[in-house]
């Protein structure tokens, strides 16, 4: 059973996302509410300006404690790219142009970065990051997860791509379940300051 | 010469867009000044929402009369990519990443559109759009203008892409003089109202 008031506000629109925080906070005894709130997310190259921007922006409008998440994938042969802009990368041109993109390359090195941004009504910010290092594989593999998953060969999960992992299996390795995990553990030992919200 | 005060003050950090400013504002006898302020572009499909969103947050720094212009390639057979991410999508895969993912492409149909969004001290706000029709070429042609204008050949200048113009003929038919001319026309017609500042 939970504690009373053991809490996380997770802002998304990501139910994908969501499942897998909620599958690390049950790790850590912590419960995880899904938020949706409208915020505008800025453009910037470095995600941890996106997440703490949209954090701040979340917390100010909820007067709750949240938590925003935000990723990319950064291919090295692409300059990084899609990086910040790979949710709306996906959404157009999606995994078969990321693999068009990466035909005849052979350094096919890519990782996935995460950051999670927590915002208190304070206006106190912390943020926590995740990293995830992996392979653009020759074409997509599995049906789990979402976005790039199934082009994203993980290099600690035996060179399955996240897409062929079930949740758990992919929050074993995935750079958002290793920043969630930093902040779940930082949030529990924390929790005795927190507790008149 | 320019009457005293009819001046647009244009934020931004590209000069190739403020010299094309500069000579469409002539044509109306509106001096262009350049200015630099730090604002935060939002993530946004609309680049309309993009250029307001700054507009008034330089607006809000600068206590000026300001106007920003925010654009975007869009490429009917990649789902409008890349869009309102134009400017890094340059930067990373660039022109020659724009041809690869053309590659085997026969529609290859595409236009720029282009938004001013002005902004008064008080918070007033007004946008002018421009588009340009056009194709993305097999490869690069020209060496003049910036960003994407090497693989663009606008439908209006005889299949010549924008790098192969001058700016003058560029801004004959480019989506960014479009819009500048529109606020310019605006700007002008009206000026007594604004001759407080």
């Amino acid at each position: 059973m939970f504690l009373r008031g053991k809490v996380a506000f997770f802002v998304t629109s990501n139910v994908h996302k969501f499942m897998e925080a909620r599958l690390v906070f049950a790790e850590y005894k912590v419960a995880a509410a899904l938020l949706r709130v409208e915020v505008h997310e800025i453009q910037d190259d470095d995600i941890e300006n996106i997440a703490k921007t949209s954090a701040m922006e979340a917390g100010g409008k909820c007067n709750l404690p949240v938590i925003v998440e935000d990723a990319g994938l950064f291919i090295d042969a692409l300059g990084g790219f899609p990086g910040p802009y790979s949710s709306y990368v996906y959404r157009t041109i999606g995994t078969r142009g990321i693999l068009k993109l990466m035909r005849g390359i052979s350094q096919r090195k890519a990782h996935f970065r995460s950051v999670v941004a927590y915002c208190d009504p304070k206006g106190s910010l912390r943020c926590f990051n995740g990293r995830a290092e992996g392979r653009i594989s020759r074409r997509e593999l599995g049906t789990s997860g979402f976005g790039f998953d199934p082009i994203f060969a993980s290099s600690n999960g035996r060179g399955k791509t996240f897409a062929e992992m079930t949740i758990e299996e992919k929050n074993r390795y995935s750079h958002r379940a290793k920043a969630l995990r930093e902040f779940a553990k930082w949030y529990v030992t924390s929790f005795r300051l927190r507790s008149r919200y």
